[in-house]
């Protein structure tokens, strides 16, 4: 087993790629997380969400939480979900990519660190963190950033059979396109495919 | 069984949502019908064209050609293919969405039709000359509009493992998006997945 783990990205993409839509919109995105028929509960800050799933997204969730050592988010995003209430659903810290100092309604205890000296100096720290675990990238811009810094190694999709027509798409602002991934692993759920592709460079 | 089949399409597209990559490169699009252990030939006009694949493509294949009566094409893709030299792969008749008389070229004994009255006559006629197989869209714009007119059935998407960063995009100039498609028929190939997803109204 390597010494450190991967970068790796994970998003609810529709089918024509959007990972929020029209006025952010996350209506259907999100769907899936309420189609199973396997009960599943994430906890955000203090508060527990239920879900209901399939099995296979189950051992997907479950996975991604054995398996992330750190988590890598943008100020924007950070702010929106309000530092995710000090808990991730993910249960990792928190790096926030920023230029200004923590806002003042994070708490003491929360895992989570602001870096102020750029994308490269964030991975670094996050993989610290993460040890043996991989540093997952929780911003759309961040992972493409990423990707254009030939910082990706893996690319999660949960894509959902939707089509949006308009919104945020996770895919744009390549600058190194073309860009070659390996053959997916593939797991199907209810009202959702799971496929995780690694960047190949 | 329905007496008339199925209004249906399908593209190899990159994860990015491309249909065909910078100045019309289709060089990624269709790596995957290079990339299998499986010998198949398809027939181009007079033209064989070998590829190899994997027995879940090859599956695939066989099953469009079977289930499809006729194919519906822009004069755009008809002129580009050169009429696929009276044999489109799929070996159905084909429609031409047009508003001028046929190219001079065409041959008297190829099995095409051109169309002048409109997208919905296009659709009925190949319908008829379907009876009970499927009309296939063999063009994105004609597919675009047949979804926007709710005249299409069925999605089927040969997903590769690329980001292509630019070109054109399959799902675009939506008017009646949000789409909700139905869970996808996967199958997974060598450099592809196979995703089919019926749209529902």
């Amino acid at each position: 087993m390597d010494k450190t783990g991967k970068v790796t990205t994970g998003f609810s993409m529709s089918l024509d790629g959007f990972i929020a839509g029209p006025n952010e919109d996350f209506q259907y995105l999100f769907a899936w997380m309420m189609s199973g028929d396997t009960d599943y509960a994430i906890k955000i800050g203090d508060r527990e969400q239920k879900l209901k799933i399939a099995p296979e997204s189950v051992e997907m969730f479950e996975n991604a939480i054995n398996t992330t050592g750190a988590l890598v988010a943008g100020r924007r995003l950070y702010e929106l979900t309000h530092g995710w209430g000090g808990h991730h659903p993910i249960t990792a810290p928190v790096v926030v990519v920023t230029h200004r100092p923590a806002p003042e309604w994070v708490e003491e205890e929360w895992p989570v660190t602001f870096v102020t000296d750029g994308l490269e100096s964030a991975i670094e720290q996050a993989k610290v963190i993460a040890g043996e675990k991989n540093v997952s990238i929780a911003s759309a811009t961040i992972a493409q950033q990423c990707l254009n810094a030939g910082l990706l190694d893996e690319i999660h999709i949960d894509l959902v059979p939707f089509l949006l027509g308009d919104g945020v798409r996770l895919f744009e602002h390549l600058k190194i396109a073309p860009i070659t991934l390996g053959n997916p692993q593939v797991s199907i759920g209810t009202g959702v495919t799971h496929l995780t592709y690694c960047v190949k460079k």
